[in-house]
Formats: C-alpha cells, sequence, structure tokens
C-alpha cells in the first residue's frame, strides 16, 4: 500500500501552487497517494485551517503524512515543524494550524534547504520535508526536537451553574453553527436548552428530522459537539451569528 | 488495478466533510483510487446530482463504485442503498439520486451500523458500504433486494405533430442549456427549428461554429441531446431562461 | 510507478465534465494517476492557461502527461496537437496554450477518431490521446510532425536606459501582481526601484516580511520574476491594477 499525503492549503484552485507542490510530492516519493483536505481555506485563516485539519486527520489510516500549510508568516523567522501523533505525519509552518494535535504529540523545527527562495515554502521546504516523511525518513532526522511548538488560544467552555458556556468556532457549507459545547448525557437532552447569541433554539434533539422544516434546531454533531441548524435552511444566515458567537447550554439536574 | 471509487456530493471543499469520508474508504479499503465527480452540487439539489451522476458514472471501467451523497433526508427514515448495473456499483441515499440508473438495475437496502450518529451518513454509512463493494463484498451481502428505490419523474418529452415539447434539464457551467429532446435525423436537421422559451434558435447545426460570435446556436451535445448555446457567450445569461424552459424543436417532413 | 496525467480545463467542478474525462482516461489507461493542476481557468481564458500551465508542469517527473483543454475554438478546424519536451508528454487543442514549452519542443498534430462529436473533444479526442501516451504510444505514432504550432504573443520586457518596462502578466488568488520582469542582481536590489501602474512601490526587498503590515513590496516571486503584493492584503485591490498593467524597474548602476 503506497503511503498516503494529504494536503491542506488556503492556496486555491486558480493557480498553480497546488499542483507544483504535488508535483514536487510525486517526484521525491513516486508511490505516495495524494489527498487534497481543502485548498479552499480563507487566505490566513489559520484558525479553520487548525479546525478542519483536527476533524480530518483522525480519519486516516496510521502512516499519512499531512501537509499544512497556510502561512502568512513566510518569510518571517518563524519555524517549520514536523510533529508525529497516533501514527500520523504532519508537516507545517510553526503558527498553530496543528494545534489540534494531543498533548503527546512529538514536534521537531527543521530548516528550510539552503538557498531557497522565502516566498514558497509549501512547495521549496515543507513538500520536500513530507516526501521525506513519505519515504519513511525518521522524524528525529529532519531536526531537533521542539516543545514549544505554537498553539492557538483555546476557545473555553465555562460552567456556570447548570449552563455550559462556549461559543461557535466554525460555521460550515450549509450553514451550520459548530459549537465547542459537549453535549448533555441522553437521559438529560430533553430538558436541554440551548441559546446561540440571544436566541433560544430548545432542547437538544436527535437530529434536524425532529424539528418542522425552516426551524432552528440544536443537535449532536458528527464531531462531537452541540451544533445549531435550521432545518433545510441556512443558520448562520438565518439566525445572523457566526464564529465567536456566544453558546449557552442549560441542563437542569435530573 | 486498484477499485476505483467516485464520490459525488453536496459537502463543498471548504470544511473537513469530504476528506473524513475519503479517510474512511481509504481506511477501510487502502488499495482504492479516489475520484472526486463533484463536491459543489448545491445543497441538497438531488436533481443536479442525478444528473451529473448519469452523465458520469458510464464513462468509467466496470467495477467501479459511485458513492453519491446528497441527503437533506439524513436523519430521518430514508433508506440507505446499494446498487449494481451494468458490471458498476452504487451507494446513495433512497432519495432518486440514482434515478439514472437503467430499470435492470438491481438494488438493496441497508442498515446503518449500530449506535451510528444521525447527522453524517456519508462518513458513518455509506462509506463504509462503498469500501466493502471495493473490497469485493457482494452486493447482496449488504442487505435485502428492494425493488421499489425512488425514481425522480422524468422530465417529458411530448411529441405534437411535427414537434417535440421537452425542456432544459441543465445548464452547465458555460451557460449551455442542456436539453432532454433528442436530435432530428442528420439529413432532417437543415431542416429543423428550435425554440426555447420564447427564442428562435434556427435549425440544429453541426457545432458552434456553425455561427457568428454572439449568435445563439442549437446543437447535438455530448450527451446526445439538444443544447442551446450562444457562441463565446452565456445561453443562460443572455437568453434569459433556465432549467425548466420549455425547448421545443420542429422537424417538418423530409 | 504508474504514469502520472495531469489535467488543467475550464471545464469548472460542477458538472460531469471533468468526471467524464478522468472516466475514459481510467478506462484507456487503468494503472494512471490522475493530478488535477486546475479546472478553474476562466472559460477560453487561453492565456491564463498557459501561464499556470507552464508554471506547473516543469514540477512533475519526467514521463508525466499533461492534458490541457481550454478550447474555444472546439467545432471548429483547430488542430489537435501531442507535444513532448523534457521528457514530459502533452496533449492540447492548437491554440496557444502550449506556449510554456521551450523552443526545441517537438509537436504532432492529430486527427480526432471517425464519428467523434464537434463538441467535446476533451472526452472524445485529447483523453484518448493522453491515454495513449501514457501507455507508452510514441508520440510520432500519433500524427505527423508539425513545426507551426500557435504560440500567444509573449508580453515583452523592453529596456530603455536603466530601466526594465514590463507588464503584469498573471493575478494570482492572494491578489499578488505576478510581472514578467526579472529580478536585478543581488548587489542592487537595494538602489533598484518598481513602481506599477503609477504607483511608486520602492526597491525590490527578500520577502513581505520586510515591509510593515499594509504595505505595498516588491519581491523575488516563486516564479523566478517580480511580483508586487501587499502584505497581508490584496495588490490588485488595494493597488487597483491587474493584468497588463505596466511595471518598470529601475536599476540604477552600482
Amino acid at each position: 500500500v503506497p503511503p498516503i499525503v494529504t494536503l491542506l492549503t488556503d492556496f486555491g484552485l486558480v493557480d498553480s501552487y497546488v499542483a507544483e507542490v504535488k508535483g514536487v510530492l510525486l517526484s521525491m516519493a513516486p508511490r505516495v497517494e495524494l489527498i487534497d483536505i481543502s485548498h479552499d481555506i480563507a487566505a490566513g485563516d489559520i484558525r479553520t485551517a487548525a479546525y478542519v485539519l483536527g476533524r480530518a486527520w483522525p480519519a486516516f489510516p496510521e502512516g499519512t503524512v499531512h501537509l499544512a500549510v497556510v502561512d502568512p508568516g513566510v518569510g518571517t523567522g518563524r519555524r517549520a515543524l514536523a510533529a508525529t501523533s497516533g501514527g500520523h505525519y504532519f508537516v507545517a509552518p510553526d503558527n498553530g494550524i496543528l494545534s489540534s494535535l494531543p498533548a503527546g504529540a512529538q514536534f521537531v523545527a527543521f530548516e528550510a534547504p539552503p538557498g531557497v527562495a522565502p516566498t514558497f515554502h509549501g512547495r521549496d521546504v515543507f513538500a520536500p520535508a513530507a516526501a521525506a516523511l513519505a519515504n519513511g525518513t525518521g522524524l528525529t532526522h529532519l531536526g531537533p526536537i521542539v516543545t514549544d511548538a505554537r498553539r492557538l488560544p483555546l476557545a473555553r467552555v465555562e460552567r456556570r451553574g447548570e449552563s455550559w458556556h462556549g461559543e461557535v468556532i466554525h460555521v460550515d457549507r450549509f450553514g451550520t453553527l459548530v459549537s465547542n459545547v459537549l453535549p448533555p448525557p441522553d437521559r438529560a437532552a430533553g430538558a436541554s436548552r440551548v441559546r446561540v447569541g440571544d436566541r433560544d433554539i430548545g432542547p437538544v434533539v436527535r437530529t434536524f428530522a425532529d424539528v418542522p422544516r425552516g426551524a432552528p434546531v440544536a443537535f449532536v454533531g458528527s464531531g462531537g459537539t452541540i451544533e445549531i441548524a435550521v432545518r433545510d435552511g441556512n443558520a448562520t444566515r438565518e439566525l445572523g451569528v457566526g464564529v465567536g458567537a456566544p453558546v449557552v447550554v442549560t441542563i437542569p439536574k435530573v
């Protein structure tokens, strides 16, 4: 089975950039299977890239190399990182894009090859490192271990009495609001109450089909946290809230 | 030769959803070759998905597994289907997205694995079934045969004297209007007359190059039916018609 | 190692067209690895397609077949070409899309298979030729050598005294303006002066990080020519210039 390399960038698919990265990967690691996670991250949006990568990487088989390049700091002194966690490998700039890796992940910092231009590290620095990992190079052969990889500040969830206060951390293609609040236990779902912004959504239900068309609905999303949608609609547009909006889940004692 | 799995969804490429589906497929069927048909179907647009799948699947080699998930009914009681036709395999929700399969196609309904969340069947229900088929599992091992798979109502073509009355069933990226009306025999093309909406387009010609730039033109499209374009232009915009617009082809006796 | 076929089209990813081309390739050359360069070239924009292909193809390994179909002349008498250069292979309409091939490239013209419809040569003419090349068919088995393949007129750079006068030849996804002017020697960079449109950008610096956020900046881009960006901004929008805008680089004697 050939090694898999996934790609996550903000390069878009209108320019040659993604293809140049793939050409380098296939030139250096000819048997690799390339899988796009996304190239449509908004330019420089490290936070969304970190979220999408965190959702996607655990679905792949062990041994996969994940190349993640949203890199507004290219050309500055920010480090280049490679990492491993749970049998997966990662290559990315040190800007927080790898914040989804669990605490036990091991990181190394590596140097750009000499003479590399300071403008396209995706092609000239990160792709060669990903190819090396796909070819079986050990992580610590790339560079020295580091223990201070940048992590984005986590959106926190705070408990106040019977209420958990979190926020919308992602809005997906369907307009669904993904929060960082964990679901109530099943037996308490019916008595729960979800608010997003200043809007009362009602209890956590099993799925959108449990409310009429056009109604807002809170349920446990595919990422394991509470999401708010509008059935057959677009919650971010119809409720007028987006990333950062407060989400409050109240779970009375039962 | 590794088995091919094609993917057709309305998930877009901004979120992690497509990558999660691909990760599951590659985890369960490691040698599979993944080919995207499209992930840019408008959210919930089963009709367009059925049309695009119907155009694409016959081009692939026998043995290909086609995974098609436009699934506004996820979480409701709609069934999950697998099917086979002409040596191809299909996995999809039972909502009409497989309407392009010919009358002899065989369908089975299968159950979601126990404990699966009701929100992301593309990842949790359909991808595992597609991986099983790619791995050689027989169709009828997935579930019982069903004979009542949903089909979308066909856009009909009616004959009235010398005229065939159909409609625009798809507008492509170039603004070209794809109708459901079959072409006249070659010898009658010159005497034919095509109307779309209330606009006279003239006879069916061989190709756009047969009219001046900017002129509307009717020809036999790559899907085998009559299409209306504007040469070097955009027919849907310039003629002001779209899906559902009446198309009338008149073929005088010759 | 399976042969690689890259794809560059203006077909978009909303229709079935790209998938139909891929299905034909995989049916005729089952072991091929398909890599998308882009399918989001604006409809009929041969110039951008030629630029993107010229940037992308050299990054791939020798033996790769590059299938490039932006083909507003489909159905006219324009020829179908296959070509080879530097161990790479190319299949495209004869409309200038292969202008990036160096002077020594060898071209052949080949005929459409008999009975092929005049509307979708990407699927019916070019894909079969690309599959044949991927399967090892020799270039000259496809058709006779031709020496008059169309080339787009080059955007010229003129020297006037100490100034080089070129233009913006591409605007990328980030709004960065890519010019056709080669960089000054390193030792002269500090004394150089870049103008785009009627705007003075200052000297050629090493990278965006050498100017404050929001400031315009000229640097040597990843394609080897001078580019103008706005740090953490969008140069085409903020400077109000695009493709064709004059770029003047002045390099005083040092």
